[in-house]
């Protein structure tokens, strides 16, 4: 009977005294004479499973040296350990070489750094944690859909390609198919982009909200779930060129319904990444971060604070923390004071509310006091920001008003102020950056770590 | 009680009689000088519902001059109609403007063509096609995700920058941070990507399949679901420049496996679209591909045929028919070959197999027989080949010479080489283009229309 480590895992009884077969990678192996032991992984769990084989098998001695990594066919039997740690073990009648590996394996039985196994990405998610990591990775991922789906939310795939730089932070990747040796010129020697793919300068987007927007027009509840792009030259744990952003976007709703679903969706995301990679999960808060559950917990069953900007800098001013950033009301508040705020005033998740219009964008909805817009950040103890969002500006003259303020052209965004012109409402969204949701969950504290295949600045390999 | 018209249709007993809520837009009203009739749609539900509003409403005469697409909030008791064609509607007490909308509103009670509505791409999912659209492809990117998180497959996020051209097309976008107007040049002349953002010349992918191979040897079985780039100047109906594309890879298994793989998923991802968007998949039924609903029960309950190459290659030339391409062993197929294999030949879905390896790709997997691949095409009746899949080369030898016969560099390779070093095994996989796939489910003939804000050559607005 065919049988996968995970079959095997969930339901060890129909397997249990029966012949079985096998397949997956040598993670380690040791033998006697007479005995030999193959820790098994087939990819489809966390586990391994132990292979028993004896001096009997035709081809022992062969099996026996077979390098780490190398992949094999096993057949034999399931049968209980009570003596050993592990549960079960398979006695092996006979083992079938798939695919060999070589004693140059770069994975042997020791430490790496992280740093080494970003050399080797193309192997490192055989690894233990890079294996916890990326299935999270993905267990989150259609958490995110199932949690929105359910809810009745659109999926839309807003475009990657972009004529508009909607954050305003110019930061962006140009694309083009022109020859770089050979470029096209106007008559007055600028580079002529109407010969362009698409005819004019495009970039990538940094972006889905303001296509998100339009669509949430129709259905009143869409999410976004792709890749944004940013240029930003900044070499750090938390900055990657290419990362993956969800954004939901929500009509007939304000603020305070942006704040119930950021809540709902993270509690949601949270519990299904526990019970549906558990074994994952324990690796990370036994051998990565010690206070994991304990932190994750807290979010799932606390209800998130909520305090408006103003009383937050009221309250940084007057706690006596000696912070790099002295706080003064009109900056940004830097991540020694959302985890001040987060970590020692609500001992867990809080949404600051109303920030000052001048370091916000230009969609954010005006407050009556005209001074501050309806912006929303989640804070989370350990890392800050997680989320953040905003009613949207839904009234057309001061849409109008606040893209000229910010020095933009109102002719660019047409249809996007179309919106506010033919039946707009009240509307209300946000992003959460999908790896910065990766690492909290699982405490690896390297964005390059949380990514398959990183790509940042001066780095893209594979 | 608030409801939406999802809940009113999903639980219609629960509202019945009762004052609910309900916020929408409207799609069309008219009134007599005593009563007043608005269908209102939510965005949560195709259907509408009908609210009557009487003379004796406090603001009757600005309601009844509301322009289309306007917001309104509802309050009022849902009634049944026995003897009407819908089965209830909302009396209401009370109607509150959220939003105005113009004259000018583009979306008249009138038909428009699809190309005029490429042009409103931001309205365009508040008509009725476009609804239906969009909604489907939000359905069926989940039913996709379902598909492979139920069998345990990893999601992976493969990079979209890339330094490789895995498909050998050559038709990539660039992308680049340089400044155009003034590039850095190298001691002979060339442009100096040294200088670049990841310090060499990077595109966007065209293929995830070569990082998902990489991790289909940590996890067995594992899918990709992302955007992919083609650079192609084709101004055809089938062709954009973005698009989003899933390919699964599995490990310890064989073109055979490869072709069960998707035989049920497009079985699983087809039956869930009808079931879970009815009223969408009725109205495509009915208006826009009255042969659909009989070509896609016909998939759902066939056997997917199976043929090689060479076969078809028989069959075609003793078919008697004219083609405009006559068929030669060694050509590639054309959609006229396709079509009448699985039209006329195989009445269904059928899959081809084992072409010559000069018309496919280098990782493809040689047969004994030197000539030809265990390549896998996917052929459906109406459109052609759906789904392009293979079993890979796993041998390194065999492998590093295809490289070198294809006229590319083994060093460019050297991860997805040692793939075959430490460990390989038989494994296989395949590519489906969502939006083609859309376009088979629904019936809608062109790739703008399937995709929410489409870029193809010259057309990147929004």
């Amino acid at each position: 009977m065919k049988a996968t480590i995970k079959s095997i895992y969930n339901d060890t009884d129909k397997y249990l005294n029966q012949q079985i077969e096998l397949e997956g990678w040598i993670r380690t192996s040791r033998s006697s004479k007479a005995f030999g032991f193959i820790e098994l992984n087939d990819g489809t769990f966390f586990k391994n499973i132990q292979i028993v084989f004896e001096e009997g098998l035709e081809n022992f001695k062969e099996i026996e040296k077979l390098p780490l990594s190398s992949s094999i066919k096993v057949k034999g039997i399931l049968v209980t350990t009570p003596e050993a740690k592990q549960p079960f073990e398979v006695k092996a009648s006979e083992i079938e070489i798939e695919g060999y590996s070589t004693a140059e394996y770069p994975l042997q039985k020791k430490r790496h750094t992280f740093e080494y196994m970003r050399t080797i990405a193309h192997l490192r998610p055989r690894a233990n944690t890079f294996n916890a990591v990326f299935r999270v990775r993905s267990v989150l991922a259609y958490a995110i859909h199932k949690f929105f789906q359910e809810r009745g939310f659109v999926y839309v795939h807003t475009p990657i390609f972009t004529a508009s730089d909607a954050e305003g932070a110019g930061e962006m990747f140009r694309v083009s198919t022109l020859d770089f040796n050979n470029l096209p010129l106007t008559e007055d020697k600028k580079v002529d982009f109407s010969k362009d793919f698409f005819g004019k300068e495009i970039n990538l987007t940094v972006t889905g909200q303001l296509e998100a927007e339009a669509f949430a027009l129709a259905y009143k509840d869409v999410y976004t779930f792709g890749p944004t792009f940013r240029a930003e030259n900044s070499n750090t744990a938390r900055h990657a060129a290419e990362f993956w952003m969800i954004e939901p976007e929500i009509a007939f709703a304000d603020i305070n319904d942006n704040m119930q679903l950021a809540e709902d969706m993270m509690k949601y995301i949270i519990k299904y990444v526990m019970e549906n990679a558990k074994e994952e999960m324990e690796f990370f808060n036994n051998f990565v971060d010690k206070g994991l559950f304990e932190r994750l917990q807290n979010v799932v069953n606390s209800d998130f604070g909520r305090i408006t900007y103003t009383e937050a800098v009221e309250l940084l001013k007057k706690s006596g923390e000696e912070f790099q950033y002295p706080v003064e009301w009109g900056m940004d508040l830097q991540t020694e004071h959302e985890r001040y705020i987060s970590e020692k005033v609500f001992k867990g998740p809080v949404f600051v509310t109303d920030y000052p219009k001048e370091i916000k964008a230009f969609y954010m909805r005006l407050n009556e006091d005209n001074k501050t817009v309806a912006a929303m950040d989640l804070l989370v103890p350990g890392v800050g920001e997680i989320i953040g969002g905003s009613q949207r500006e839904e009234r057309l003259e001061v849409l109008e008003q606040k893209i000229i303020d910010n020095g933009m052209d109102p002719e660019d965004y047409w249809w996007y102020l179309e919106l506010r012109k033919f039946g707009g409402t009240k509307h209300a969204g946000y992003g959460l950056g999908f790896e910065r949701a990766v690492m909290y969950i699982t405490g690896m504290s390297n964005i390059r770590d949380v990514i398959p295949f990183p790509r940042t600045v001066k780095s893209a390999e594979f």
